[in-house]
Parts: C-alpha cells; structure tokens; sequence
C-alpha cells in the first residue's frame, strides 16, 4: 500500500498547525526526509481550502498522506466519510478501535490502497485509561482486515505490548514523539515504525535540520 | 445559550447525508419544527463548501446548530478545532467522554455562547461497550463545565441512568432516533430532551409529514 511505500522506521510529518501553502512549503522542504505526512481537523476544516487541501498536496507532492480522521462513529458515516477521503486522494485514515469490528470492517473493505490505521490510547494524561481495552483492540483491528495500529510515543509500555500482540510485520505509528513528551528511538526500540512528528519540527526555527537530525538518530540505531 | 433555545423535548435534525443546496431545502422547510440541526463531518468533507457550509447555514437559516465534530482528540487539536467551528458560526460541537477532563474544560471555556456535548456510546452494536465509563463521563463532563450530554437512543438504560446522574436540568441529547432502532418517546420517556433524527426523517418520501408527526407525538406526552 502506498501509505507504507517510503522508508521504515521513518518519520510522518504532523502537519495540523497549517495552512495549506505553509505546509506545502515546509513539506516540499523535508519531502525527501519523510516517510509520509499526516494531516488532520485543523487544516482540513481551514474553509479556505478545506478538503480540497488533500487534492491539492496529491497533486504537488508525492509523499504518503494519512488523514487523522480520528474516526469515531457508527458505520454509515464512517464509510461515506472514508470514501469521501480515497476519492479526494488520501492514502489512508486514523480510525478508533472503540468502533468495533463492524465499522472497522467496512472502513477497511473500502479499497485496497486505502490503509486504516486503528488508534489504541489517546496522549492525554488526564484522559481516563482503556489500557485493559488494547488486546480487544488490537485482535479487533487484525481481524477487521485493518492496516496498521497506533500506540502513544508517550507510553512505551503500550507500544510493546501491541508489538508482542501484532507480531514482527504489522505496522505500527506512534505518535506524540516530541513535544508531547515522547522520544523517537525509545519509541522505536520499543516496536514503532513511524513516528508522527508534529510540533518539534514544525515549530523548530530550523525544521530542516531538526528533521534531519531525528533522521539521523533513527538511521544510527536501525544499524544496529 | 443559543443550542438550547428552542423547544424541549426536541428534533435535532441530522443532516449528515445531504449536499449542503439539499441540506439548506430541506431544513427550510421544516424550520419551525426542529429545536436545531446536527451537521457532521459528511457535509462538511464535502470539497464544494466544506467547512462554509456552516457560514452559509447560519447566514441563511435561524436554527441552532450542533456540529457532529466527535472529537476524540488531545487538547490542542481539540481547542484550534472548536475555535474554527465557532468563529464559523456554529453553537456546540460533539466531544467523546473519553478525551477527559482538561480537553472537555478547555473546549468548554472557549467562548459562553458555544456548547460542549458529551458522547458517551457508540450507537453501534458490535463496538465494545465501555457502560462502566458512563458514570465517569458525565461526573467529567458536568466538572468540566460542559453543557450537555449525548446518550444513545437504542440504550434507554443508558439514557435512563444518565438522567438519573445529571439530575433533571442538564440536557440530554439521544441519538440513534429511528432507522438505527431507538424510539423517540421511549427516550424522551428515559429521560432524553433533544433527539438527533436523520434518516427517518431526510429518507421519507414526505418529510415534513414524517417530521410533524413524530413532534405531534412528542407534544401527546409532554402534555401528559
């Protein structure tokens, strides 16, 4: 599938706090860095470009892109909303295992070069837990013939635990490295394979060499 | 404030299906029967008007409106998101429980006029269901100063023991209404003041006669 193409471990780009031309610019920069981007509710619901904004980074860049939908709806909305998503070119989208298998399902019977990846915990300390929610969650996800999982950077317990659960092959995004407190290569060594990186390099007065050095860091250990 | 301004027990209308020229006919005609209308994110990833379906909504129409947002997101994408929707001029928007208290309070102090609805349950019969979360979440919702919550329609239980929970003031919006198996008098008999409608009502060959029908109901037992 497209979304998994570039390289692994690799970086994602969070790239929420936008808009449009300012993420093209900043994306065209790192593209080659990259292992894809994510974009989410805040670019996506700028009325000046809106959905289109997805259209628009397919049609000048050529780079993954992961709509962080952050789904969590019964089935009829979630599909039209996934298919309103493929068609505008997106190569897959965020999805909540709360949804359950029948959701999860048809998001991910939709078409096969549209990935779903099921997210596991939010990366809010205050948030209430559903740690004992992740086995379901993850078999869930596998059964449902879904793509991929995310666990928090910023729980590296979760992120283990959801490896021994997916097995070596079944990719995993960690978000919430960087600002929010996670670290990049104790995420990886931990199970990730992408990292979604938002504010660290986004709000970095040299994005180019903050991404280039997380690059570095994360090439240095998969040599091990 | 503005989304509970008009009659309870009410009719929210889900517009979720529409483009926004069918949303805008059809809401004009039943105007004088809804309490407001619920837009989610169908609509507004439709690429023509997107998020300026709400701009043009309120510009046009004189009903509350509730945007199906549900977020289940952290606090900074959560806040930047509400912010948009209420500088576009929307009332409330939808928030998961299950993002906790600092999201729900930060959304709910964003501006007096913009209401924050607590999701409790998936109206989906396959996702794994988190009752035991009911009590914490509306506990969350009320400390957090938002201003109503949303329990499903096909769990008058549930609707039941959130009424019980709130006390009798504080809104409960139910959703599910109709063709996903809630009835609406039994849950405004458990204890819900607003009902989300949609396909009952967008779907019937006579809407309008769907829809005053279903309100005449509603006057029989409210006068009861």
């Amino acid at each position: 599938m497209r979304l998994f193409e570039r390289s692994k471990p690799g970086i994602f780009l969070a790239a929420d706090f936008l808009s449009l031309d300012n993420c093209l610019r900043l994306i065209e920069t790192l593209e080659d860095l990259l292992a894809g981007i994510k974009i989410g509710h805040v670019l996506l619901s700028d009325p000046d470009h809106g959905y289109r904004s997805i259209e628009l980074l397919r049609k000048y860049l050529d780079i993954p892109i992961l709509v962080d939908g952050k789904i969590h709806d019964v089935e009829h909305i979630a599909t039209l909303f996934c298919r309103r998503l493929l068609d505008l070119g997106a190569d897959g989208v965020t999805v909540w295992g709360h949804c359950g298998p029948s959701v999860l399902s048809a998001c991910a019977s939709l078409d096969k070069n549209f990935a779903i990846v099921v997210l596991t915990e939010l990366t809010e300390p205050s948030a209430r837990p559903f740690h004992d929610a992740l086995a379901d969650f993850v078999a869930t996800a596998i059964q449902s013939g879904a793509h991929a999982i995310q666990a928090p950077g910023t729980n590296l317990n979760t992120i283990k635990e959801a490896r021994s659960l997916v097995g070596p092959k079944f990719p995993i995004f960690s978000c919430g490295i960087g600002t929010q407190g996670g670290d990049a290569i104790d995420a990886i060594e931990a199970g990730a394979d992408y990292l979604i990186v938002g504010r660290t390099i986004v709000q970095s007065p040299t994005p180019m060499e903050t991404a280039e050095e997380l690059c570095n860091r994360i090439k240095l250990i998969t040599r091990q």
